[in-house]
C-alpha cells in the first residue's frame, strides 16, 4: 500500500537557481565572501523559482500535545503546563507569539490533544485526537490509527499554509515532557545509546537525568524489538505533535515549502520524516542548534548545520524563528545589492 | 601627558541590569531557555538604562582609507577598488547599504584618506587625512600626529551618532590589503607568529598567501623594536581607516553607546583600543566570526564569543549588521513577553 506520504516532493527550479547562482558571481563583492548567506538566496531562489527571492509571507504552526509518559517524573514541570502554555500562545504572550508578530509571520495554533481537554481558545485549532499520548514506558505512545490522524493533522496545517502563499513553513511544539519520546526516538533511529542522547530537558537535575534515562532506556527496550520502521517508532516512542510535526514537513516539501525546522523535537520529527520520505530533506533548513545534548546527533545524521548556536532551549519554534531575519537578509542583499557592472567596480583579480 | 582616550568610559545603570535581571525570571519560559538572548537583552537594558530596552537607532559608519603596503601585491584586487566602493556606498549599491535599509539603520560614510583622491561624493565625509597610509615594508604606516588625527575622526564620527541619538554603533571599513596591517598588528599584539595569524584576505592562492606572510613578517620584524606601547603599534604597522575605528571604539564607550564589533579588521581595531582603555571592552558586543583565520586568536585574545558564524568575510561591518536582528529580537522578547503571573502559568517545577 502506498502511504500519502510517500508521494513526489516538489522540484525546485533549475533555471532560477542557475540564474541566481549567476547573480551572485556579478554582485560588488569578493566571490564567497557573503558566505551561507550567498547559498541561502540561491537555494530560496530554487524553491521560489525566482531568481530574486524574497521572504514576506512566514507561517509559524506551534502544535500542542500531551504525554502519557510524563507520569513517570521525566520533567521539573507539571503536564498541566502544556494547556497553560497553549493559552499563553492564544492571548500572545509566549516567546513565540513576539517572535511572530516582530516577523509579521502568522502564527497557526493546533491542540493536537492535551490529558485534560480545554475549553475552546480563540484562534486555536482544537483536534483533540486523544487525551495525550499513552505512557510508552506501558504501552505504545499511539496506536497505528491515532498517528495516521496526528501526521494528516500536520499535513492539513501545511495545506492552509499553503493556501495562505506561504513562503516558508515554521513548525513548533508545546508538550510537558517531550524530550523523552524525542530521545527514544532518536535511540532507535539512529542505533544509538539513550546515555549518549539524553539530556536535562526543562531542567533535570543529576538525580532526574538518571531517572529519566531509565525509563528511556526500559521503553526503548520495551518497543524497540517491535520497531522495523521508523512509523513503528513513531507509532510506538513518539507523541502526537511529533507526528503531527513530521506529517507537516512531509507535506511541506510535497506542496513545495521550504521549511525552516526548530530544536531537538522538531529536528527528531524532521529525521523521522525523512526516514519516511528521503527527498523532503531537500526543503529543509535548519534554524538552531539546542543546547539540548541529543540534538548533535540528529543534526549529524541528517547533514544539518543549523544557522545559529546562541544556547536556545525552549521550543515554541522560537529557534527557528530566530534565524528567519538571516534568510531575509540574504534575499535583500542577492536582490538589492549593485553588479559590478552596474556599479563601475573592477571584479578582476589584479594583473 | 593624559591622553583622551584614557578618560572613563560610561557605566553601566546597575539598578536597570538587576531590573532586568529580575524580569527575566519573571517570563513565561523556562529559567535560560532563551540562551543567549537573555543575557543580550539584559546588558542593553544596563547600557540603556532601562529595563526594558529597545534598540531602533542603530549606526553604522563605514571608514575608508588606502594602505601603502598595497604596492607590495598583498591583495588580489587593485587598490582603485577602495574608492571605486566608497562610490558604491555613496551610490547605495553596496552589501552594507542594503543592510542598512532593512535595519533602518543610520549609514554614515567617511573617507579618511585614498590613494588618488575622489572628487567629492554626495553624502561623504572626505577627510583626505593623508593620501592612504605610507608602506609599512619600508617606513612607519603613519606618523604619530596622522595617527592622533586619524584616532580623532573615529571619535568624531561617534560624537555625532550620539548627537543623533544612536543606541549601538558599528563600524565598518573599505580598505584595499587591510588584513595585512591587521595581521601585522595582531601579531605583535598577540605576542604570535605571523604564519599563525595570516589569511587569505579577499581570495590569495598558496602562493600569494607565502609572499603576503614573508611581507608581513618582514614588517614586523622592522618595526617591533619600535613598538613598546599599542600606540605605537597603530602607528607603524595600522592604517587610517583601522585607526579611526579605534578611536571610534574608544569614544563610544566613553559615550555610553555600545558597540557591536564586525570581523577581522574591526576586532583587531577593538583589541588595540583595549590596549589602550582596557575599560573600553565593556560596552561591546562581536557580531560574527569571520572566516579569515586570524580572527579567532583575535577574538580570544577579548575573550568575545561573536553572535554568528556564517563564513562571512567581507568587511564593510556587514558581520555585525546582520546580526542586529538578534539584538532586536532579545529586546522584544525580554519587553513583550508575558510573565507568569500575567498569564496564570505555574513556575515552579513540580513537587
Amino acid at each position: 500500500m502506498t502511504e500519502w506520504w510517500q508521494d513526489a516532493v516538489a522540484q525546485a527550479d533549475r533555471l532560477a537557481l542557475e540564474q541566481a547562482q549567476q547573480r551572485q558571481t556579478q554582485l560588488t563583492k569578493p566571490q564567497g565572501a557573503l558566505g551561507r548567506l550567498e547559498q541561502l538566496a540561491i537555494r530560496l531562489a530554487g524553491w521560489q523559482g525566482n531568481a530574486r527571492p524574497q521572504l514576506e509571507r512566514v507561517w509559524i504552526s506551534v502544535f500542542a500535545g500531551d504525554h502519557g509518559v510524563a507520569v513517570e517524573g521525566v520533567s521539573t514541570v507539571p503536564q498541566a503546563v502544556t494547556g497553560q502554555m497553549l493559552r499563553n500562545f492564544a492571548n500572545g504572550g509566549a516567546a513565540i507569539n513576539v517572535m511572530a508578530r516582530q516577523l509579521g509571520a502568522t502564527l497557526d495554533l493546533r491542540d493536537l490533544g492535551l490529558a485534560v481537554p480545554l475549553d475552546p481558545l480563540p484562534g486555536v485549532h482544537h483536534l483533540n485526537l486523544a487525551p495525550g499520548s499513552a505512557n510508552l514506558l506501558r504501552e505504545p505512545a499511539m496506536t497505528g490509527a491515532l498517528c495516521r490522524q496526528a501526521l494528516l493533522a500536520g499535513r492539513q496545517a501545511v495545506l492552509d499554509a499553503a493556501g495562505q502563499g506561504a513562503q516558508l513553513f515554521i513548525a513548533g511544539e508545546m508538550g510537558i515532557g517531550n524530550t523523552t519520546p524525542a530521545c527514544a526516538m532518536a535511540s532507535l533511529l539512529l542505533d544509538q545509546p539513550v546515555a549518549l542522547l539524553v539530556g536535562p530537558g526543562t531542567g533535570l537535575d543529576a538525580e532526574g537525568l538518571r531517572h529519566k534515562t531509565a525509563v528511556i532506556e526500559q521503553a526503548v527496550g520495551l518497543h524497540g524489538p517491535q520497531c522495523h520502521t521508523a512509523l513503528d517508532v513513531l507509532e510506538r516512542l513518539g507523541g502526537l505533535e511529533i507526528a503531527a510535526i513530521a506529517g507537516a514537513y512531509l507535506a511541506a516539501a510535497q506542496q513545495g515549502i521550504p521549511m525552516l525546522v526548530d530544536g531537538y523535537i522538531c529536528s527528531t520529527a524532521a529525521l523521522c520524516a525523512t526516514r519516511l520520505n528521503p527527498a523532503c530533506r531537500d526543503w529543509m533548513l535548519f534554524g538552531h542548534r539546542s543546547a539540548e545534548p541529543g540534538h548533535a546527533a540528529v543534526l549529524a545524521a541528517l547533514q544539518a548545520e543549523p544557522l545559529l548556536d546562541l544556547g536556545m532551549r525552549l521550543g515554541e519554534g522560537t529557534g527557528a524563528a530566530a534565524s528567519v531575519s538571516l534568510l531575509r537578509v540574504a534575499c535583500a542583499l542577492h536582490s538589492d545589492m549593485a553588479t559590478f557592472a552596474e556599479a563601475a567596480v573592477a571584479a578582476e583579480p589584479a594583473a
